[in-house]
C-alpha cells in the first residue's frame, strides 16, 4: 500500500486532530513493525523519548512520529516518510487495521453444533464446530462463537460479541454487545461459597448471576464467578487480561484495565478507569476509588481512595513505596548501626 | 413462599439448635438478597457487628439474625419478620436451597458423546454433548458430565460427582464421590519434572496418579498434577478455588480451603483444616500443620506449625507481620534518623 | 523386571559415565517409588545428603545411589541391590521409562474431528474426537492431538508434537517439533493491547504471531499471547509449567524453566537457561540475562544481569534478600530503639 494512501485513510479515522506529513516521500509499505525490528518497506512508530533515538538508526521506510520538529527533520534527512501526531500509538493502532483483520469465520451454524431448540439467535451468527448451547439461550445479531464453546442454559449474549474456542459461559450469565471472551475463560461459574460447620464445609449454592456490560473483554483462562445472591458485574468497556480471577459479588467499574493474573476476592468494588498491573490482589470487600492505579504484585487489604497510586504488599502510596523500597536494601547496614547504638544505649 | 413455611423447612435442616422467630409477621418472600441490596419481599441475613446497623435501614421483609435481643426488637419494631440463630450465614445458605437449585441436565447420554466401549457407568449418569471418555473409565451412579469434558483412560469417578464443561481428567486419576470439578480445571496432568543435563532438560515421565477423595471441589481452570511416582492426593471435603495450582506429589489434608490463585510447589504436605487465602505460594517440600492459616499473597518457604497464622513473603507469624507492616511505612523516617546517628557515631 | 535387566538397560541409556553396581543381589523389581514410600520389590533413588539417612531405613529392594562408598556399603549390608551414579535423579528418570509410557492414542483420525479440507497432515498423525482444525493448518509426522483441541487457521505444528485435550492454538501460530502443549493451554491468543483515548480503550489488533521452537513444553492452562506486530517467541527446549502467562512480544531463550503461575508482561526478553520459580512476575520490557535465577514470588521491575540470583519484590540480589528478610522480622525491635534514640536526639 502506498504511503499516501495510508495517510489518507488514517486521516479519516483520526477526527480529533489533523495529521502532519512530509509530502516528499511516498514509499510502498508492505508491513508494519516495531521500531527495533523495522526494515525497508515497513511502517513503524515512535512513542515517547525512550525510542526517539531510533529515528537516526531505523531502516523503516515510514514512521508515525510525535509532534517534534527535530525528529521530523531527522526523518526527512534520512529519507524516511513520516506522519506526525499527538497520539502516535493510536495512529499506529489504526494503521494495523489497514493491513490486518483477525480471523473471523463466515456466518453460519456448523452441523456439529448442539443447540437447544429453545435457543433464540439473531441474524448472521457464526456458530463453530462442537459448540453447545443450552435451553433458553439468546444470542444477538452477528454473534461469533468459535469451536467448542459451551453455553449453559439461560445465558444472553449481545450483538457482535465474540466467544473464542473452549470458553464456557455458565447459567443465566448476561453478556453485553461488542464483548470479546477469549479462549478458556469461564464466565458465571459458581462463586467459592462455603460455610464452616462442625461437620465440614457446607456449600452455599450460588443463585446469583454474572453480568458483563457492553464492550467488556475477558482474557484467556480468566474466571468471573457468580454470587450466592445478586450479581457479579463488570461495567462497560472494561478490559481484563489473561488468568485473572474476579470472585462472586464483585463490581468492576467502566473502562478499567486489569493486567494478567490479577485476583479480586469476594465483594470487591472497583470504580471507573482503575488500572491494576499484573498479579495484583485485592482482599474481600475492599473498595477501590475511580482512577486508582496499583502497580504489579500489589496486595490491597483495604479501601484505596480515588486517584491514588498504590504499590507493595500490604500496599502504601506509590511515592512512599519507592522510598521504602530504596531503603529496604539498606536494612542490613541500618541493622548493624542499630546494634551498635543499642549497645551504647545499654551502657548509658 | 410464605415466611412461616421457610421457617418450618429451615428448622428441619438445622438440627444443632432451635431457631427463634417472631410469630407476628408472615410476609410472602419472593427472593433472597444480600443485606445492602434487599428490598420488600426479600429475605436477607445479618452476620456479625459489621452489618448490624443495617437492621435499622434495610427494606428487607425478613431477616435471619444472630441471637441478639436488641436486633430482634429493632426488627420487630420495623415490621420485619425474623429468625434468630447462632449461625445466620449457615441458615441463609439453607434458605437459598429453598429458592434455587443449580442447573442440572437430565440423566441420559448425549448421542454426540464419544465413549470407549470398555468404559463402565453406574445408573442415572448424565453425559453431555461432545464428552469424550477413554478406555477403562469407571463412572459411579448419578455422575454428571457437562459438555466437552474429556476423560483420559483408566480414570474412576465416584457417585454423584459433577464435572463442569471443558474440564479435563488425565489418565488413571481417581476422583471420589460427591466431588465438583469446575470448568477448565485439569486433574492428573503431567507434573513438571525435568532433570538438568548437559544436553538440556531430560523429561522425567510422570507415572504416578492424582487422587481426589470424596467431597473435594476444584475451581475453574485450577490444575492438580500427577507425580513421577506415587500420588498427588487431596483429602476429603477440601475445597479449592479457581486458578490454583497443586504440583506433583503434594498431599493436601481434609477440610482445607484454598482461595484463588494459590500455588503449591512439588511435594508440599498440607494438614487438615488449613486455610490459604488468595495468591499464597508454598515452596517445595514444605509441611503445613493442621489448622494453619496463611493470609493473601503469603510466601511460605519452610514448614509452618499447626495452628499458626502466617503472613508476608517470606512469611512470619501474623502478629509480627502486622507490627512489621506498620513500621514498614516508617522506614524513610527511620532511615533519616539513622543517617544522622551514623554521622554522630562517626564523630565520636 | 529383574534388577540386572534394569541395570543393563540403564547402562545403554547413560553414555556419559559407567554405572557401578553390586552383583550380589538381583531382586525382582515390580515398581518404582519415592524413597519415603518405597516397599519390598521397589526401586528408589537417593539424591543428596538430605535423604542419605533413608538408606538405613528404607524397605526398598533396590536403590540408585550417588557415588558414595559409605552409602553403598550400608545398602549392601542391608541386602539392598544398588546402582551408583553421579546423576541418581537422571538414572531414576530413565528407569521410570522402563516401567511406564504415558497414554498415547493409536494413529488415526477420529470420525468426529472437523478438519478443513485445506489442512495438510504428515504420516501417522493421531487426531482425537471433536478436534477442530482450521484452514491452511499444517501438521507434521506423528503429531498427536488429544480430544477437543481447537486449531485456528494457518497454524503449523512440527513432527511428534503432542497437544493435550482442550488446548487451543490461535491463528498463524508456529509450533516446532517435539513440543508438548498441556490441557487448557492457549497459544497465540490476542495480546492485551489497548490504547487509552478520551472515548475509552481503543483495541490494537494483534497481527503478529506466537512461535514455539522445537522441544518447548507449555503447562496446563498457561497462555502465550501474540503481539500487535512481530513475534512472541519461546526458544528451543524451554519448559513452562501450569498457569503461566507470557505476554505479547516476549522473547524467551533456550533451555529455560518457568515454574507455575509465573507472569511475563509485554516485551520481556529472557536469555538462555533462565530459571523462574513459582509466581514470579517480570515487568514490561525488562531484560533477564543468561542463566539468571529468580526465587518464588520475586517481582522483577528492571533488567537482571546474566547469572544473577534475585529475590524479593522489588527484587534484589538473593544474598542481600536473605539478610534483609532476616532483619525484616526485627523491625519492631529496631523501631522501638529508634524511637528512644529519636527522643534522645531531640533532647540534645
Amino acid at each position: 500500500m502506498k504511503f499516501n494512501v495510508i495517510v489518507d485513510q488514517l486521516s479519516q479515522f483520526i477526527k480529533s486532530h489533523s495529521l502532519t506529513t512530509n509530502p516528499d516521500f511516498n514509499p510502498e509499505i508492505t508491513q508494519l513493525a516495531a521500531i527495533d525490528e523495522a526494515a525497508s518497506g515497513h511502517l513503524s512508530y515512535i512513542e515517547g523519548a525512550k525510542f526517539a533515538s531510533m529515528v537516526s538508526k531505523t531502516d523503516a521506510s515510514a514512521l508515525i512520529l510525535p509532534v517534534d520538529e527535530t525528529l521530523q527533520t531527522e526523518a526527512t534527512q534520512r529519507g524516511i516518510a513520516w506522519i506526525a501526531t499527538v497520539e502516535p500509538r493510536l495512529v499506529f493502532a489504526h494503521a494495523i487495521r489497514l493491513f490486518y483483520q483477525p480471523f473471523r469465520p463466515c456466518p453460519g451454524i456448523h452441523p456439529t453444533a448442539v443447540i437447544h431448540p429453545d435457543a433464540v439467535m439473531g441474524e448472521n451468527v457464526s456458530i463453530g464446530a462442537h459448540v453447545v448451547i443450552g435451553a433458553g439461550v439468546k444470542l444477538g445479531h452477528d454473534v461469533c462463537l468459535h469451536p467448542n464453546v459451551v453455553i449453559y442454559p439461560g445465558v444472553t449474549v449481545g450483538d457482535r460479541t465474540i466467544l473464542h474456542a473452549n470458553c464456557t459461559i455458565h447459567e443465566r450469565s448476561q453478556i453485553g454487545a461488542d464483548c470479546v471472551i477469549h479462549s478458556g475463560a469461564v464466565i458465571g461459574s459458581e462463586g467459592f461459597g462455603f460455610v464452616p460447620t462442625a461437620a465440614g464445609w457446607f456449600k452455599m449454592e450460588q443463585s446469583g448471576i454474572t453480568v458483563l456490560e457492553d464492550g467488556v473483554e475477558v482474557g484467556c483462562n480468566s474466571t468471573i464467578d457468580r454470587p450466592a445472591v445478586g450479581e457479579t458485574r463488570v461495567k462497560r468497556h472494561t478490559k481484563i487480561d489473561n488468568l485473572t480471577h474476579i470472585a462472586h459479588s464483585c463490581e468492576v467499574g467502566e473502562n478499567c484495565a486489569f493486567a494478567a493474573q490479577v485476583g479480586l476476592a469476594g465483594g470487591v468494588k472497583v470504580g471507573n478507569r482503575v488500572i491494576l498491573a499484573g498479579q495484583v490482589g485485592i482482599a474481600n470487600q475492599a473498595k477501590i476509588g475511580d482512577g486508582a492505579i496499583a502497580s504489579a504484585q500489589t496486595g490491597i487489604p483495604n479501601d484505596v481512595p480515588a486517584g491514588e497510586i498504590v504499590s507493595g504488599s500490604p500496599c502504601v502510596p506509590n511515592k512512599l513505596y519507592l522510598k521504602v523500597s530504596a531503603i529496604y536494601k539498606r536494612l542490613p547496614e541500618m541493622y548493624q548501626t542499630f546494634k551498635q547504638l543499642q549497645k551504647q544505649l545499654e551502657k548509658e
